[in-house]
C-alpha cells in the first residue's frame, strides 16, 4: 500500500503531570488544483475544475476519482494522460497542480462542471501562499496579545463540551465548536455535520451580536477566548479561527501539517489530542501555564 | 443553547449476538445556498456565493460567519438584513436558501468571491433534488444485484482497516477508505486528511487500472465489494460510492440523515458505528446474514 505523506514535528506533550518534548508525525495537508485539458488537438483548451485540500500522494488517482465521482468523466478510457503542471509550478507548489488530458472525443457536461467547481478556503495552490493570503485578509493584527491560561482549565473543557453536546451523545454525528473563557466556562456552542459550518455558526453568532448569557457580551476579535474543536484541526478551521482573532485553539483530534504551520505563523497557540490527562502543544506553548 | 436538527429513524441493530429493531436519531444534513444582495438600492444585484452541506439550524449565523471568515465581509455592520428566499423555495427546499442583504456602501472583493465560491457535490438546494441528480448521472444501474455478506465478515473488517492504517496510528489525522471483498480481505486502501479525497483516491486507483495484488483485478462497477469508511458517512461519500456502483457501505462513525436517505433510494446497504461486537444497519438489511 502506498505510504501517505507525513511530516515530523517537535512538540510539547503534557501527560500524567509531566511535560516533555517529543517528536510526532503530522498528516500532510496541501492544496491540489485539478485542471483538465480538452477539445480537439488543434484547439486544445484548459479548465480549472477544483481545488481541494489533500494529503499529497496518489494525486493522479485523486484527480481521476474526483472527475469520475463528480460525473465529469464516465470512464477511465476518456483520459489520455495525467501529469503535474511542472511548467507553472514553483518550488513552493511543486506537484500541487495536476492536469488531466482528456481524449479529444470526450464530450464534457459543462453544467456539471460549473456546479462542481469547488475550491477550498485556500487561496493559491501551495500552503505557504494560502497562509500569506490569510495574513493579508485577516482584519485583526497578529501582534502579541499577552495572556496565559492554566493547564487545568484546558484539561476541563473537553469534558464540559462533551456534556453540553447532548445531541452528539444521541447521534455521534455532529461536530462541535465551543467558545470558552479563560476560566473554562462554556459561552457558546454550535454543532453541524460539517466542522467548518459549526465554526462559521459560532463566529456568525458573535458577529450577529448574539449574547447568550446575561453576564457575557462577546465581540470580535475573540482574542480573550479559547476555541475548542470536537474533531481534528485542518487548515480551513485555523484559517477561520485566525479571521476571528482567536489566539488559542484546542482540538480533541489531530492537527494537520498546514494547520500547525499556519498557527505558527499567525501567532496562534494550537493544542491537539486534548484529553483530561494529556494534550499536545504544537505551537506557541508559552501561553499555557504547565 | 439551540437544539440542532436531528431526524428519528428505525434501524436494525446487531449487538452481543442479538438483533433488534431500535429507534435512533440522525444528524440532519441538507444543502444551504448562501446568496448576497449588493449594490446601490436602485441597481441591486444578487450573487450566489456558496452551497454547503449543513445541519439545518442557525442558518443566518452560518451565512454571516461564512461571509466573514472567507473575507467577503469585514464586519457585521456591513449586513443590512438576512432572510430565507421563500419566494424561490418550494416545499422541498424550504429554508435552504439564505440571502444576506449587504449595506449599499459595502464594497465587495470580487477576487475573493470568485476564489471562495465553493459548492459541494450537491446539485440543487434540497436533499431530494441532490439525490435525484445522482440517480440520473450514475453510470451504473441501481437495480437489484443479489448478494449476501455474513456479519462475521463485517465484524472483522474494522480491525483489518485499523491494522492496515499504520500511519493513522502515528498521526491520528488521516481518514481512510478501504475496499474489501465479500470474504473480508482488504484489497485497496487510501488515506487523506479529507475523507472525500480518500474515497476519490480509491475509486481513481480502480479507474486507473491499478491492480494491487496479483490475484485481484478490480474494475468498476464495484458492486462485488464492501467499502469501509474510517469516519462518518455524509451525503458526499454515499454519492461517490453510488457513482462507483458500490452496494455495501460500512462506516466506523455515524451516517447523516441525507446519507441514509440516499442509500435507501439508491439501493445501497448502509452500516454505521461498525465495531467488532456491534453495528447498525440503516438501509437494505436483507444483504447481511445475521
Amino acid at each position: 500500500m502506498p505510504q501517505p505523506f507525513v511530516k515530523p514535528i517537535t512538540i510539547t506533550r503534557f501527560e500524567h503531570d509531566q511535560t516533555s518534548t517529543v517528536q510526532e508525525l503530522l498528516a500532510g495537508e496541501e492544496p491540489l488544483e485539478i485542471r483538465i485539458g480538452y477539445g480537439p488537438e488543434k484547439d486544445r483548451q484548459q479548465k480549472n475544475i477544483a481545488v481541494t485540500m489533500r494529503t499529497p500522494g496518489n494525486d493522479f488517482e485523486l484527480a481521476l476519482g474526483f472527475l469520475f465521482t463528480e460525473g465529469i468523466i464516465q470512464s477511465g478510457k476518456q483520459v489520455h494522460s495525467i501529469h503535474y503542471c511542472t511548467e507553472v509550478n514553483t518550488l513552493e507548489n511543486k506537484e500541487n497542480i495536476v492536469r488531466v488530458e482528456l481524449d479529444s472525443e470526450t464530450e464534457l457536461d459543462f453544467t456539471r462542471l460549473q456546479r462542481n467547481f469547488y475550491t477550498t478556503s485556500s487561496c493559491g495552490v501551495c500552503g505557504k501562499e494560502s497562509i500569506e493570503s490569510v495574513k493579508t485578509v485577516c482584519p485583526f493584527p497578529q501582534s502579541e496579545f499577552p495572556f496565559e491560561v492554566n493547564r487545568h482549565v484546558l484539561q476541563g473543557i473537553s469534558q464540559t463540551l462533551r456534556e453540553a453536546q447532548q445531541v452528539f451523545a444521541y447521534t455521534g454525528g455532529l461536530h462541535a465548536s465551543g467558545l470558552f473563557d479563560f476560566e473554562g466556562r462554556l459561552l457558546l456552542l454550535r454543532e453541524d455535520v460539517g466542522r467548518h459550518n459549526a465554526l462559521d455558526k459560532l463566529i456568525g453568532a458573535v458577529l450577529g451580536g448574539v449574547t447568550l448569557q446575561k453576564t457575557y457580551s462577546i465581540a470580535l476579535p475573540l482574542s480573550n477566548y479559547v476555541l475548542l474543536l470536537s474533531g481534528r484541526a485542518s487548515f480551513e478551521l485555523i484559517q477561520k479561527a485566525a479571521m476571528a482573532g482567536i489566539r488559542l485553539v484546542c482540538a480533541i483530534g489531530a492537527p494537520s501539517s498546514l494547520a500547525v504551520q499556519m498557527a505558527d505563523e499567525l501567532n496562534i497557540t494550537l493544542i491537539g489530542f486534548l484529553k483530561e490527562h494529556r494534550f499536545n502543544i504544537y505551537t506557541h506553548p508559552h501561553r499555557v501555564i504547565l
